[in-house]
């Protein structure tokens, strides 16, 4: 029955009369022609129309009672890309791409209707053809997941995996990966790979790489040049600025953010304007420093995930924090509100999770600017309760480092110092 | 001790031989005059310097070295302000001033060093004579907390306070309130006294009322030349809208954030302009719509508190999520990744989440755009498993929505309905 997923009533025995299914290439004539991919169609959609995905990437409904002829011009089973090999050109430098899943590496599958990873590498770069002008670029694929997937074991596996081309003869490491966890992934790396020699760019896409509208391409042209071309190493996120196809920025891989559900601009810098702009082939730098602190390669790539993330909020039961400390967790990072404070209620656990030796970090839920904890009454109680003000680190930079500080050390004087020293740019002067 | 606090060595030694307190008046003659007061100093301080605030609200340290003479022109005693009565002018549209804490209506206290609330509304009013020019404003206190101390309770208590003035002749309502938790206040309002008929303003300061640098005046002239000049209805959030003492915004209450910790334009709508902009006395009207999708005044005010925001991310223990259905909870709100996702390892809980009949309800961490959860795979097996799309609701919002909702219906089905209609521009199309 997937051969005609969604469709029932009149669309369905349209579709069985005129043998075409779900997936084939079709051509409509109607009030117009059109050419395209018959779609599923979702439940409770009614049984009057078609659904065509045209060659601009957009989907139409066609009403059946309209349509004058349907012609079938390839089944589904034709429209499956071949792989083309591209060759080498020995004078352009060496880029490693490591493809984790996520839309950059996914497409609309015609038979379930949804997106899904099967790109390989090898494909992503086939699909690009302008990559081959300005680099060879090696592929191979780590896994394919989607980013809601990527667990921190991910992290430890591509961490490793770069580790082993400290001291290759690559320009840049591109890690192709899904947007929504991105900015998760690339703190770990800017902290478990401080140091890092060559520079790391993680790319995504917000529209899948086999249809017209994907961003996929351009981000990943703009990657390698800038790879090729920044002079300097650190690991960023580089996608679109806005829904303008001439820019792509680069963003410090500890301050930026996925900051809207499906915009291609959706990454944004917190706090300042992105370290790079890549417009054509010029490439602005805004970074002031450099992006590690730390001048040598020092790979420290360990985990300790028993770390819990606290969003307060008016109503946040203490109780629930209370189970925290039961369950054995070895860090707490507060998402505040304000300038870094969580209510009176919240005491006297917090208390009990200092005096049970527990790591507790505060960051704002206003996302930019810095927690201050001087300024009010109730900031000073809780410094004097032990949590540690986090400066503006921005909450889940604050989480994804605590977990890396904590697998580093088990001594909480050490963990603190850890947490408050500028390892990879993540505060911000 | 406290008349020195955090003075020591040279330094307290000093303001001894002088007999200078903390929050004293005095001139200072050193490299030039000095006028202001003697603040607090705080731990880990040199003793090398004194802090003085001067007239225009900031601090500096001045060397006891360089001090040629010091002299008290006041004791902290005789600086507490007197209490003004104003003047009413009965051809004045009438406004109600409800205070409930926060910066707005605190000071400094020079003896602690810390921002305290300590201004009562009377004081409030009293502090802007510029408030007796536009409109006659009653004021009333009706608790002196902190925002990060406001508690579902208290929104309960203001909410029938403001209901009672639904059949009174009073053109709007102020209730000023501590900026952190604002905007959980304001949806709380927007729901519980929706089509409440007359509008209704929270505002707030980022710096406190007795402070040269304070917005607090701004603020509330801005929010009463709103409230008299707006010509509808709603619960809005009025502030700064930059560093700019020239424009005053107005945020729907249910589509605002607090972004900044500090800066005086720290509210910002979510996914539009804010719905008015005051210039002067111009009121610029963005607001497409009526704020209140109910037209009659149908008070709602119930509350459930058992409702748990989750956000997600890489590492998250699914049983934390288990410890949150143990503990009874009837609702979770997800702040998932990207178009509303959670890892796999989630589902087993959600799934025991969704048997034990509690709501559960997906938003974006992304805060800006809508949740989509049909495009992947992942999110169609998260609705599979019985997961509400809360369209492009923020967190916070369809948090406290969830604890309304809850509050008014237990029945399960009825609670989804509810958390899908839009009430008070919620939702945004």
């Amino acid at each position: 029955m997937s051969e005609f997923r969604g469709y029932a009533g009149k669309s369905l025995e349209f579709l069985k009369i005129n043998k075409i299914h779900v997936g084939d290439s079709v051509k409509i004539l109607a009030d117009l022609t059109y050419l395209g991919i018959i779609m599923p169609r979702y439940e409770h959609s009614d049984d009057k129309h078609l659904v065509l995905k045209l060659k601009s990437g957009y989907n139409i409904g066609l009403e059946i009672e309209k349509i004058e002829k349907i012609e079938k011009i390839s089944s589904s089973e034709k429209s499956i890309e071949k792989k083309e090999i591209l060759e080498k050109n020995p004078a352009l430098p060496k880029i490693l791409l490591l493809s984790t899943g996520g839309t950059i590496a996914s497409k609309v599958d015609y038979r379930t209707g949804a997106v899904t990873p099967v790109l390989t590498a090898e494909e992503l770069n086939s699909s690009v053809p302008e990559l081959s002008k300005i680099a060879n670029v090696d592929a191979e694929v780590l896994f394919s997941e989607y980013s809601e997937n990527i667990m921190p074991e991910h992290w430890l596996k591509i961490a490793e995996k770069v580790k082993k081309y400290s001291t290759s003869n690559y320009s840049g490491i591109i890690i192709a990966h899904g947007t929504d966890t991105m900015h998760y992934t690339s703190s770990f790396l800017s902290f478990a790979l401080a140091g890092f020699p060559i520079p790391i760019a993680l790319v995504g896409s917000q529209r899948s790489s086999d249809r017209a509208s994907s961003d996929a391409a351009l981000n990943l042209i703009g990657a390698i040049k800038f790879l090729v071309g920044c002079k300097t190493n650190g690991v960023y996120i580089v996608m679109h600025q806005d829904e303008n196809d001439e820019t792509i920025v680069c963003h410090l891989g500890t301050r930026v953010r996925k900051n809207h559900t499906s915009k291609r601009g959706a990454f944004q810098t917190i706090g300042d304007n992105p370290a790079f702009i890549i417009v054509n082939d010029q490439i602005q730098r805004n970074m002031k420093d450099e992006f590690f602190k730390i001048k040598e390669f020092q790979p420290k790539i360990n985990l300790n995930t028993k770390v819990a993330l606290v969003k307060y909020h008016p109503g946040y039961d203490p109780n629930l924090l209370g189970k925290i400390i039961e369950m054995n967790y070895n860090g707490i990072i507060f998402e505040g509100t304000g300038l870094g404070h969580i209510g009176k209620t919240m005491y006297a656990n917090v208390k009990k999770a200092n005096e049970k030796g527990i790591f507790l970090g505060m960051t704002s839920q206003c996302i930019d600017g810095r927690v201050r904890m001087t300024v009010y009454e109730s900031g000073r109680d809780l410094l004097n309760l032990g949590i540690i003000s986090l400066e503006n680190m921005i909450p889940e930079v604050a989480l994804v480092k605590a977990m890396w500080a904590l697998g580093n050390s088990k001594n909480l004087e050490e963990v603190k110092k850890i947490m408050l020293q500028n390892i990879a740019s993540e505060i911000y002067d």
